[in-house]
């Protein structure tokens, strides 16, 4: 006999939690939508080619590469931002431009589990390809921060920067990277670190970078996000140490944090305009952010953001009597024509104590009884398995009250 | 420089499809909560030796497999049935039975693509395990065709079938298979295959099997549904010629139908009671359905009940001076705050005429064009695309009537 087991670093959702996160999305989507961002979906498998050399060196060795069964060399959908340029470049000429897509798909990576990563995770994309106007950046944060808000999350804050801060003070990659664990290791450590990599003017550029203003392009952002309803330091925040890992950003960058939780940001992101040209031949300019799905999820289930509920359905019909199965199937479809989620005990041979165990156990919250002594007095009862009261209503006032509690 | 295209037989769902996509998906969550049905979500990748030997000498050359990077063997999944069973026998003590739920997700399958076949599609399967009574088997059907009534099929009906009657009357498989085709080939030539597969009583088996009654557990089924508003010929038929292809079915057997549509079957399904056990060692009955989603969605093209929509986006605020810039970003937050999708043109330094044209391309229905002598006398220039009619409004009166269109 097989052994019944995921792989390490996949997951199971059992209904708990895929509920938990199909809330999430839907709500994601909504706002999305709200903003003008169209659904997109790409195959999970890709030509080999397509992924490899996109991501850098140690990336490429995260890619599940394979031969398929015709001799193909394939991968798994590594991220959600190579394939969105792939099709911008196969499409070009039927997309209009802005093209502004959102996309929420399963992403592989064979990454060491020992982290606490996972092997297949959900991305939450929103990019916007073929403009360079700061409208299309201010509309990415307005959105985010418009999501985080519908969530549920009291503060979220966008941090702020532009890249070409850094071009200006002619700082390495290595020298950014330094800056950008301000937040973790302090000042002293910071100039520390910077000077044993010789930069010997260390203490001097970082007041050089602490007084610096944000550039025009930045200033301009800012300036549309207070119209759009935000306040300076409260809901975004200019940063001119956040450097942001990848290096294909060309100007502005954000990361999303939130004030209540310690794990990280939540969303990141910033402007890529050479990335879809190196691709395609064609020079698009491009501007995106990308959701750090199962953080989010943690982090609103610290926040106590998320449902409750065990499962969808919301009443179980019980059999307590066989000569009354005709009509508690009757009943069962008047309470889902009404939308109700209802389902009805599927063994008309267990007793009730064994049905109320079910109800429980799946966390159905209420439980319809309905034998032939209520039936003689044209009522039902309808038992809280929470709270474990019982009241005898009509199927009227079961209907309104059970259409009240969605 | 890397061509920019999808695998064969793996399809990119632009926008104007994914929202069709969407539409359907949505709908049919919608109903299959409604029946207390509750998602289940797996990983794309499963040990080998979980998806081997499951479906049969064919299907298992059709599996995805290869090794990954750590050397075990893996492969995508194929359906939803095995990775359902995996869980049941898994989480076996922790799921409430019986356990429903809902399935949506893409699977994998080496096809031969000439057939029109895809390699990548969505299965959306639900099922009820760990219960024999036929009340399970009654509410697949009708979860399925309160679902197809929902996606606005005006008349669904699903032919049924228990395949213990091939049992009784000593049929083998191969001439199952013969019966299978009788609405394609028609009696005689059913007669005659059966003839010449050595049968030589085949008038008679046909006459026999004609005059079938349902059999007990059938017919309580039926009942059940016509206690359900469902009306037998009409809404259920019985079918004694209905087989299915796949062996592990035990007893019901159902298939969907559109008297409108002619390419076959839009899900098929019915009870499998021996599948799960010889998987987990323990038996556990199991009863469900599995919609064929790319035909679903072929049907409801045809029959005109996806909606027409090219985008999610309802109105596109245009920027026809840069000194109403900041107005046209206030009322573009104004708009999404009343839940109207909206979007700014993403480019301040282009000409009306372009910004129309993507609007037009990308089939937002309406533009909104607020100039400095619409705001003089308070009123905004509402014009729709479609009918190119335009009309001076105030912000009141436009979310009004964008509300509505909703």
């Amino acid at each position: 006999m097989i052994k019944p087991q995921t792989l390490k670093g996949f997951r199971d959702f059992l209904p708990a939690t895929a509920l938990k996160r199909q809330f999430v999305i839907e709500k994601m989507k909504e706002i999305f939508e709200r903003f003008g961002f169209d659904p997109l979906e790409t195959p999970a498998l890709e030509y080999a080619e397509t992924l490899m050399g996109k991501y850098g060196d140690e990336a490429d060795k995260l890619l599940y590469l394979f031969k398929d069964n015709g001799g193909r060399n394939v991968g798994l959908r590594y991220d959600q931002t190579v394939p969105l340029s792939r099709v911008v470049a196969q499409y070009q000429n039927d997309l209009p431009l802005p093209f502004k897509r959102y996309q929420i798909q399963p992403v592989w990576r064979a990454e060491n589990t020992q982290k606490g990563r996972y092997r297949e995770f959900l991305q939450c994309d929103i990019d916007s390809v073929g403009t360079q106007s700061p409208l299309a950046d201010t509309e990415i944060i307005n959105c985010v921060l418009t999501t985080c808000k519908a969530l549920g999350f009291a503060k979220p804050v966008m941090i702020l920067n532009d890249r070409t801060i850094f071009d200006t003070l002619a700082l390495t990659k290595k020298e950014i990277i330094i800056l950008d664990k301000l937040d973790k290791i302090g000042t002293d450590e910071v100039i520390n670190q910077l000077t044993l990599l010789g930069r010997t003017d260390a203490a001097e550029l970082f007041e050089t970078l602490k007084s610096t203003k944000p550039v025009e392009r930045l200033s301009r952002i800012m300036e549309a996000l207070k119209r759009q309803g935000f306040k300076d330091v409260v809901d975004f925040r200019f940063d001119p140490f956040l450097a942001r890992g990848l290096d294909y950003y060309t100007s502005t960058i954000f990361e999303l944090k939130i004030d209540s939780y310690s794990g990280g940001s939540l969303a990141g992101g910033g402007r890529y305009d050479n990335l879809i040209g190196s691709f395609s031949g064609r020079d698009l300019p491009a501007v995106g952010i990308a959701f750090g799905f199962d953080r989010l999820i943690e982090a609103m289930e610290e926040l106590h953001l998320l449902p409750e509920t065990k499962t969808a359905s919301q009443v179980l019909v019980c059999i307590v009597d066989l000569a009354m199965l005709g009509a508690s199937l009757e009943l069962t479809t008047r309470l889902q024509t009404q939308g109700i989620h209802t389902e009805i005990y599927l063994d008309e041979t267990h007793k009730l104590e064994k049905q109320l165990k079910y109800a429980d156990r799946k966390g159905i919250p209420y439980v319809v009884i309905h034998g032939p002594d209520e039936a003689s007095r044209g009522v039902v009862k309808l038992k809280n398995m929470q709270t474990k009261e019982q009241e005898e209503l009509t199927i009227e006032a079961i209907i309104d009250k059970l259409t009240q509690a969605q």
